[in-house]
């Protein structure tokens, strides 16, 4: 016997599992089609310098890299904003902006495996191309949460956040890139204990390491922007702050805020964020289910200079929620001695929008009940 | 300006050609659907290994190849009909039978580009596994011509052969192997002066000769098996032929016929198949559209012995043909200086159906009617 083994991190989709994702499909494109949101698609895999000239080498190895004929070095796709500033800069240079464009994809991590966590995963996901300010975040914003509720769940959280307050505070620091980065990673893991730790051992000015230090904490409603503290003097935090508070107050047109929250400990991994950027957490998962925000600078890596932002949900994740499924159609099994007639029942039941077999194997009316029996809620005609 | 350059032979997908694959999808699935059949899907690469027990070598140049981190040797899917061979022997064992699967799929081929042939391509199918018989085999051939009706094609032709037929008259021809394959491309390629040649340079006995020069030229209704010659005396051959007639005539209860040809020249590119062949071609198109037949021997490849026919089409060349496409709902574009009332029109509208855009760039009632005017085919509110 052959080895029919796969590659780890990979799966199978049986039926089941396959019908779950194709109605989370169908779920969001209707959405996302209402709000003009229309679908692309791009290539599997793409030249690693063009996929590097967006993400930057942050993630590197977590790439399926491989080499064409010609020497150059190729990767699967790890997420798909990038394909799609790459394309837009392609293909759209002289359309009317606003663009707004949607995708489902597979992409390709090698990451280490774990509950919905597979190195070959799917994501759903929006980018609104051309616009800058508040109303196209919170346009954006807004579709996220409705997904979230079009798929079923309800009890979930998007934290919001504006990630040039944390940069440009940073910048003020006078720390080093490698300092600056260790400070990142502790605000956003909340790590409250190591960063005042860390903090002290700096020569931050004290207003400012205050203000660090309190960022992990600032998580609430619009109120918790009052408790962060003096930032005039940073021109570019204080506009930050005043856009995220643009932002949350024009997300109440949509009737959204029940979900969203200020969170300052969000700060996105990629390094192509340059403003507003959010998360979306399921209370009841207790993971991640999506990510986003505004990519400013992302399409001038192509040639291309134009704002976006945009959003991905993870399909896996979801999939856990989605257990339950609508009710199907009515099967038939359709068997007999007379194999026109068969064909012909079979075609007059799927005109009637039943999902029909016929028995190819010419069972006897007896055997056909058994094998209905066993194959499990199908009816049975015998012609 | 960086590289914004996509791998030869790959391509974008901008919205009206995604809607027009969306289109088929629908489509096909709805239609295999009603038969039985449930979509699966497979991992995007597996090891080559695995692929290879299926495919043989013979398409090893054709492969796009990457190793994993433990130095095992990875290949992007080249099609699908193995990944669910593999699967059904994996997953399916304890199943009830006939399983009745289908898949949309993207695979891998490293070919030179041309028209409508990508690198990376799609593809729908279906697969019947655990029967035997002509009823299988008209089962698959019919939804093949009834997917080629739905997409709207009516100017196509399938034409079917039984593969055995060729290899057991090739082996009583006493012929090499390397000498059988050139034979067999001579047929394929219907190539009858350098067939004669070739054959003539043999020993095969003359009777035999006459029969395989023949074949190229058995084209046409059920009575050209008239017109093969005295094949008695090969039993397997007979056996073929006697198929071959079943199936042709169980096709008699779908309708078919008037598209179904009977082609000694089609033998299939891959070793897989063991019975029943066919191919689809568009007379408009010029080239072929589908591809299928009875594969008996692979699934034993990965340890699990079961009978089984399918058919693949391949989704780009028919979207060549699906170019005009159906009816929208049409389109709103909302704005006004109250933030508020935009959102709650635009979701009335939305509610009613349409496609609705909200300004978020807050233009005068002027500037968004001039936008709409550029951006076409949309409806102005200006609340």
């Amino acid at each position: 016997m052959k080895n029919k083994e796969i590659p780890k991190g990979l799966r199978d989709f049986l039926p089941e599992e396959v019908k779950a994702r194709r109605k989370m499909e169908q779920k969001a494109l209707k959405l996302f089609r209402s709000y003009g949101y229309e679908e692309v698609a791009t290539p599997t895999f793409e030249y690693l310098e063009v996929i590097e000239a967006g993400t930057g080498r942050n993630s590197w190895e977590e790439l399926y890299l491989f080499i064409d004929r010609e020497g150059r070095i190729l990767s699967l796709r790890p997420e798909m904003t990038v394909a799609i500033a790459r394309m837009a800069a392609t293909h759209l240079r002289e359309a009317v902006f606003p663009q707004r464009l949607c995708y489902i994809a597979n992409v390709f991590r090698h990451v280490q495996p774990q509950e919905a966590q597979y190195r070959e995963f799917w994501q759903m996901g929006i980018e609104l191309l051309g616009v800058s300010g508040a109303r196209a975040d919170a346009e954006v914003i807004s579709i996220a949460v409705e997904t979230l509720h079009a798929m079923g769940l309800d009890n979930f959280k998007i934290s919001l956040n504006q990630i040039e307050i944390f940069n440009s505070l940073l910048a003020d620091s006078g720390l080093a890139e490698e300092e600056k980065r260790l400070v990142r990673r502790l605000v956003e893991n909340k790590d409250l204990v190591e960063l005042g730790r860390v903090l002290n051992n700096t020569k931050i000015e004290d207003g400012l390491k205050e203000i660090i230090a309190r960022l992990p904490v600032l998580h609430g409603g619009i109120e918790i922007l009052d408790r962060l503290g003096p930032v005039e003097k940073n021109r570019r935090a204080a506009q930050a702050v005043a856009e995220l508070s643009k932002v949350y107050e024009d997300l109440r047109a949509y009737g959204v805020n029940d979900h969203v929250v200020i969170d300052m400990g969000v700060l996105r991994g990629l390094d192509y964020y340059t403003g507003i950027v959010f998360e979306g957490y399921s209370s009841e998962l207790g993971y991640g289910l999506l990510g986003g925000g505004r990519y400013d600078n992302l399409l001038q890596q192509y040639g291309f200079p134009c704002p976006a932002t945009g959003f991905a949900i993870g399909m896996d994740r979801l999939a856990l929620v989605l257990r339950g499924l609508d009710e199907e159609p009515a099967r038939f099994l359709v068997g007999g001695a007379d194999w026109n007639l068969v064909v012909k029942k079979a075609q007059e039941l799927r005109e009637q929008g039943y999902i029909v077999e016929t028995d190819v194997q010419q069972c006897t009316r007896e055997e056909l009940a058994i094998k209905a029996e066993k194959m499990g809620n199908r009816r049975v005609v015998f012609v």
